[in-house]
């Protein structure tokens, strides 16, 4: 009996398209990090469920894909990068050098509802700087999303930037204890408006009109003009608590770094509180312009208590994780993905099974020019390869029959304009090179 | 409570050292299957537990990562590739572009029991040519894998090269019933010698000493000279049945094609027999000339039943699997592993808190100039920064204090030879690019 080839719900497959554009993008992204000195490691798709388990949120226990191994173990995949990465740093502590600066890029599964776009497993893209309280290192996690994202020619871009502490400074200073519910729903402010917030904060946690407009009013102010002239406006607030105390001066630091190196695609915004409970400190996410309804396609912050699941010694952490889902479409939307199925340029076909070798040998030749080329291995007629060739992307066909052999020439078919001549093997080298 | 951090037995962390090793490595191998017109695609890790089964031999069914889901649905962790790609060309064969040349890498699952060297989590790279029975497309895997092994220069390598129908052949001719559990010895003939094999022919399969004589004389057929020497000597056993007939035609056919293009690494040889039992057709695996205990690094052949579990058309293909752990162990025993720790050249340190914006600002711009840099986040004595860059493997350290600044210059430290001088930042990219 046939068994149906299918996926699991909300898993899916990647065909040549989606992974060659989802691989070029990892590439450019790799290339950043090790630009700036961040290296790669691995953890293990499976790990012991404790592990995973103890700092996660009820919502993450309900989708952990956990079972018992072969050992009797109870085991689960892991669901994100910063648990894996709180317990290698944890166990490793005493041989890796700090600061420690990694990156990782791997598959993460969550036992979610199954809904249009969101899938059981996916894969996320982080990197930190682990070790480190200095303010030049919350700078850098800046500059790495910055250079991606100019790498990637997405357009003008928007890095949005608060601090943990200006917001529990609020609180402190308006009065307002449950600080955690607070800021959940400040996070909503995106989403469902000034408005949507004020009625939620006032109906589920029963703050006055008042001291909700107080909170909004704060929490709206965002710079406008440059860094150093929002800093001076807002800095009566330092005296108000030690909390905006540190969290301004904080930013004083930060911007300084940036602005001397001239990055000016960055804006600071109160109104900025990452959903993930464990930030501390600075806080960013960033926006395309001309997308912005796609989200925060890169965001991260500081926080001081990664490790504390596995062992006494505090160690700090900034790192931020890039959204390759949502980048893959940006670059969908604004026609930036070229849609290719194959890195080949050229494929090459005989017109009889006797010209293979010799087809083979101009393949190589191409290779070796650095040119991808592709050999189709039937004789058929030549409708089949051009419509392969046509479906897959290749630039040019590449012909050897028996007239070729004979002149020691091959015929050279560009796809794109359909002109078709006889070249020397040297000459059609040299036409592919000078489209490259 | 603690938990303490600890991965499960027989699953691994990589520390940077060994990811950027096998990082490197991967990046090479793909750019060899890109230049051929291989194309990626990604398969869930996880599946129907049905789909990986059927095929599975026992032993796999009991190492296998079984589980039922939330939904109650009994799914698995692959232990190959080769079973997701036949689901996969199954599921999607009415939209793929035929032949259709695929590479993927990604890790599998196997519960073995623990033993050195072994990983209960391990990552494979597998490539295949689906949907062509031209020997054409054979000769291209073999192409791929002279590719990979001449650009990770491992030295020489001879890629040998047999044919299922050859040793079916022979079977036949020599009145053997059990082709499988003669082939299944036959195999073991590197690791327990001739002798070994004679024994254990006759003492489990109760052969007489002189066909297990004669068996052994036919296989112990190699290619010595030139394959077209080789392939005249033994032409006379096409007479002897079909089976003897086809295989040796296609080797003639191979050869033709690799003699051609003038790959000089590969030799007949008919004791091949390749564990798996799914080849049908010509098979292959390949050993380092100078490393030929550490076994084959790259093996591979036709099959013809790949999709027989999920459908009734019949796809046949051809393909390899890349051994990454033999070939990250041939490349340290060979010296051939820069064992870094970085991708950074240079590490930049400041003297003090004021001169960081500065020390970003020269960062970037040796960034620019495609010189990967890292900043030292901490202001601390020049010991530890030096001791980081020695363990991490920074080839020079850039240095910012009161002076450099005041003069505009930068202190550069190479880090092998200790020599220290005073630049401007122009000459110091001109001195880190003479060397890299």
């Amino acid at each position: 009996m046939l068994i149906t080839p299918r996926t699991l719900s909300g898993f899916k497959d990647k065909l040549p398209k989606e992974a060659i554009a989802k691989s070029d993008l990892i590439k450019k992204i790799i290339e950043v990090f090790d630009s700036f000195g961040f290296t790669p490691i691995e953890t293990p798709h499976l790990e012991y469920a404790e592990v995973l388990l103890k700092q996660g949120s009820d919502e993450i226990q309900k989708e952990l894909y956990a079972f018992k191994d072969h050992g009797g173990r109870e085991v689960a995949l892991r669901f994100d990068l910063t648990l894996p990465l709180a317990r290698f740093i944890s166990q490793h502590r005493h041989s890796l050098p700090l600061p420690f600066k990694r990156y990782a890029i791997g598959n993460v599964f969550r036992g979610e509802r199954a809904q249009k776009g969101r899938y059981r497993e996916f894969t996320q893209c982080d990197f930190d700087f682990i070790g480190s309280n200095s303010i030049a290192s919350d700078a850098e996690i800046i500059e790495v999303i910055a250079s991606i994202l100019q790498k990637l020619e997405v357009g003008k871009f928007t890095i949005s930037i608060n601090h943990r502490m200006i917001l529990n400074g609020i609180c402190q200073f308006l009065g307002i204890d449950d600080v955690h519910n607070t800021l959940r729903i400040v996070d909503k402010l995106d989403k469902i408006g000034a408005e949507g917030v004020s009625v939620e904060l006032m109906e589920s946690l029963g703050y006055s009109k008042q001291s909700v407009a107080s909170l909004l009013e704060l929490i709206s102010l965002s710079q406008t003009g440059s860094s150093a002239d929002f800093l001076r406006e807002i800095a009566y607030l330092k005296e108000k608590n030690e909390l905006l105390a540190k969290g301004i001066s904080d930013l004083e630091s930060l911007c300084k770094i940036l602005d001397y190196i001239g990055l000016e695609c960055y804006k600071i915004n109160f109104s900025i509180a990452r959903g993930l409970g464990y930030y501390t400190g600075i806080v960013y996410e960033s926006t395309l312009d001309d997308l912005s309804s796609i989200g925060s396609v890169c965001s991260g912050g500081r926080y001081d208590n990664l490790t504390q699941t596995f062992c006494k010694e505090a160690m700090s952490g900034v790192g931020a994780s890039v959204g390759l889902d949502r980048l893959l479409s940006a670059l969908e939307e604004l026609g930036r993905l070229e849609g290719k199925q194959t890195y080949a340029e050229v494929l090459c076909v005989a017109m009889d099974e006797e010209y293979i070798p010799y087809l083979h040998k101009v393949a190589s030749i191409l290779r070796n020019e650095k040119i991808s080329t592709e050999t189709y291995p039937e004789i058929t007629k030549l409708k089949k390869p051009f419509s392969y060739a046509h479906q897959k992307g290749h630039a040019y066909v590449l012909i050897v029959g028996e007239e070729e052999i004979r002149e020691k020439k091959v015929t050279l078919k560009n796809m794109s304009s359909g002109e078709q001549e006889g070249l020397s093997i040297k000459d059609a080298i040299r036409k592919i090179k000078a489209q490259q």
